[in-house]
């Protein structure tokens, strides 16, 4: 079955639900991307096992969780730009 | 020139850098989905001149930014789960 690069952004209120649905990402081999967005390679099957396993996790809680899957054609359209912090300078 | 719906993900370390940046998607018409992430549609020009103006506004500040494009077919394939926060309740 097909893998697509898969981004998860979201935004949940209370940090110990936070966590653990930074956790479940984490289980399903996707990369930190933002403070509350992953991505990495699913298929079809395993995003929809991520997106239950997350609803699951927010239960009634508030917040809101999106699973964007993005075709190869679009991957590379990506523009990105990252400054990296300077390492620490010696004193 | 076709317009695709664009996701910007981005993680600014410095507050009133974030502001001009979450400032410059609402310019462009793009709308929140959170914290420090908006979508909304673009075609190629207007995403490499937003590409362009959130660099100039990040400069050689410490962060990282991320435009998406994602086309009508995998648009349809997004999961969404929602929670609202309740009403405030009346005493």
């Amino acid at each position: 079955m097909e893998e697509l690069r898969t981004f998860v952004i979201y935004d949940i209120v209370e940090d110990r639900t936070r966590t653990r649905i930074a956790d479940a990402c984490l289980d399903f081999g996707l990369t930190r991307v933002q403070y509350s967005a992953f991505a990495g390679m699913l298929n079809r099957n395993r995003r929809e096992e991520l997106f239950l396993r997350l609803r699951q996790i927010l239960g009634d809680g508030v917040g809101k969780i999106l699973l964007q899957p993005v075709c190869g054609k679009d991957v590379v359209q990506m523009l990105l730009c990252e400054n990296e912090r300077p390492p620490e300078e010696e004193v």
